[in-house]
């Protein structure tokens, strides 16, 4: 089965927002085995709605549109396929209603302009959206199918994967495109490509993709166009494979978040968790309370950004900080110490210079020290960072949860809290 | 002036790629005043490569498109507009020198598949790529303009605009594309929708967009089609009436980041800050030091998740905490003035309920209460956040920006640090 997507949005095509909507749902039918075969990206333009809805329609019968179902007054798809189909639109009181509801329940009040929302093409079936204002629609006629969800991220994923995958998963027949993604951090991507060697003649017809970012160096396998059971029989067997050549720096798969890795493994071990931020001013803290249920066993930490917090907040000694500097090993391990003693957890501490100013020719922009530790025992490493202020401290704060994450790998038994 | 892309690559289609070519072609076009109609992604098939050029050169007589112009076998977008166009392929020795010279340099040999890559439909222009190996390639005919870019990003930017810009900047007769936007916060779309009324008919021709995001509403002013002096001057004049409507909650314009607007005032007003974060978890102490020097104005702060951290670290009576409960007016404002007290600054404290559980009718998820301290001088309010954790986290973060910002406002003298 095919399908066309149409994105409708001015935005989109005048460059200032990029379009992730048309992969993440080209990624998700190709699970299904439904092939989008063309995308198109047109303006709030009813006749290029029109002309493109139809268009598509004529080549495959089945077409779904992202965007243009918002309550402004550039929010005009609905209307244009409404047209295109001769299917008036036509003002649903139980849409209303549970607007209403929504609104209520948020103590607000809905605008007039909220009301367009509640208008559907005369025939057409509503995919109801929990996520957001705008349902869905599904539209059938003499031209075929067309599904409009909203363009907001979010809703258009939830709508996708509860209302649309479920209808056409039925339509489909037996050949599929499936991946898997294997998450490696603390070893560059070359380096990785090196330990990996010619793997990809290993697993062919699989190919391997390398996908390096923030969070460290991310592996996907694809199987294309094959039955269902024999594709997942093959990317087992590919992921084994690539795991057995990097075990030590492999931590999960898909879109495992290393930080609930941490906590999961700090739960299972009983351990509690603090954090002690100078450089990262909070990501770490941020990264682990992402996670709903951190609150089980992350407590807190101290932000020490100036020299003098550090001192005030975790106990290191002022002395220590001016013979050796704010970024230097002494002062980790008397931050990592500080927070540990303070909220009794396993702590992280991270002092570096993110740049772009601060860096000296013995502490160059990017040089990092980190530090975990539990009681008085303690571990420090140095990293030296490449890249933007942003990219420093988000991998600083990613190697942070690497470092807390390979310790609970250490810890066997503790202490019940 | 229009046109319009193509864009040629099966992987893209399948979605595993995110294709950033077209924003940025979009985003470059716009500002020499060629407009983007429409954006049409295919896979590498020449029938639809012919058809979809051959469509896009019947609405706009002029299309880019990037993808298909390497070695391998899957690269036929030369060939087939060539085909489109009558025109077949010539093999030219001047491009296969500079091709073998290229590769004497690098110490490689070139493959035989690389001599595809010397081929160019006849009687078309050669746009020279110094960045990769496949030339950019200019056809005129009869059904107008096609401008073949490679789909490497780097290839494609350069070639875009050490070759492409230049030749088109002579046609558009100096009519341009320009938009500006203004962003707000703290007011959710419809209302704020609501309060500009009309505006989109004061301003036209110019054009309004509502782009809701976590930071807020920004609204995207767009001027098409007009003389740079007039399209400025005619941005001016929407920009100034948007900004009567709703003064109160426009805070920046363009790529403007609040928190480095609350640093700015800050800095001006000889103001510290700290933050007591609790359910953001270090999200507000993270964007505030994403910003180069804000070391200057910035100390640190307490992640203060647990219950028992809010009195160990910013002296929260545990009486307030087991009366309230966590999340309350009473304890938000203790929060704030322990921040504001220990660190010598004005503090803002956030506390609140990010789901998914935890809710209840009372306190439902997305309840968050925050507050801003000085001294001893503290304002507090309640808002209730609609959307999952991350979003409530965002949003909280951003509203904890906004009071700062808001509070800076109104602070005439700061005593010296």
């Amino acid at each position: 089965m095919e399908l066309e997507l149409v994105t409708v949005g001015t935005e989109l095509l005048l460059g200032f927002t990029i379009d992730t909507n048309g992969a993440e749902i080209a990624r998700l039918m190709g699970t299904i085995g439904v092939r989008v075969s063309r995308r198109t990206a047109i303006a709030d333009r009813a006749e290029d709605i029109r002309s493109s809805v139809g268009e598509a329609l004529s080549r495959t019968r089945f077409v779904i549109t992202t965007g243009g179902l918002g309550p402004t007054r550039d929010d005009i798809t609905k209307k244009a396929v409404a047209d295109l189909f001769d299917a008036p639109l036509e003002f649903r009181e139980d849409i209303w209603d549970a607007l209403l509801e929504r609104y209520r329940r948020l103590r607000r009040v809905p605008a007039e302009s909220n009301r367009t929302q509640a208008e559907v093409p005369r025939g057409a079936e509503v995919l109801p959206n929990r996520w957001g204002t705008a349902p869905g629609i599904w539209l059938e006629g003499p031209a075929g199918t067309v599904v409009m969800l909203p363009g907001v991220p979010l809703e258009m994923r939830m709508l996708l994967q509860h209302e649309v995958v479920p209808r056409l998963a039925g339509r489909t027949a037996g050949r599929v495109v499936r991946s898997r993604t294997l998450r490696a951090t603390g070893i560059p991507e070359s380096t990785l490509a090196d330990r990996l060697g010619d793997v990809e003649s290993d697993i062919a017809p699989l190919t391997l993709a390398y996908l390096p970012g923030l969070e460290g160096v991310d592996m996907r396998i694809t199987a294309w166009d094959l039955p269902p059971d024999d594709a997942e029989r093959r990317l087992d067997t590919a992921a084994e494979r690539i795991r057995s050549l990097a075990p030590d720096v492999l931590y999960g798969e898909g879109e495992d978040d290393l930080a609930a890795l941490v906590l999961d493994a700090a739960r299972g071990r009983r351990v509690r968790l603090a954090v002690a931020e100078s450089c990262t001013g909070g990501l770490v803290g941020a990264r682990l309370t992402a996670v709903p249920g951190s609150s089980d066993v992350f407590d807190g930490g101290a932000i020490t950004y100036a020299d003098w917090a550090k001192s005030e907040m975790l106990g290191v000694d002022a002395a220590l900080i001016a013979e050796h500097g704010a970024v230097s090993e002494p002062v980790v391990q008397s931050m990592a110490l500080g927070a540990a003693r303070r909220f009794g957890a396993l702590a992280v501490a991270i002092t570096g210079i993110a740049g772009p100013s601060g860096g000296t020719a013995e502490k160059p922009v990017g040089t990092v020290w980190l530090a975990t530790a539990q009681g008085d025992e303690v571990r420090s490493s140095r990293m030296i960072i490449v890249g933007t202020r942003n990219e420093i401290r988000a991998r600083a704060a990613q190697a942070a949860l690497a470092l807390l994450w390979r310790r609970l790998q250490d810890v066997r038994t503790a202490p019940s809290p």
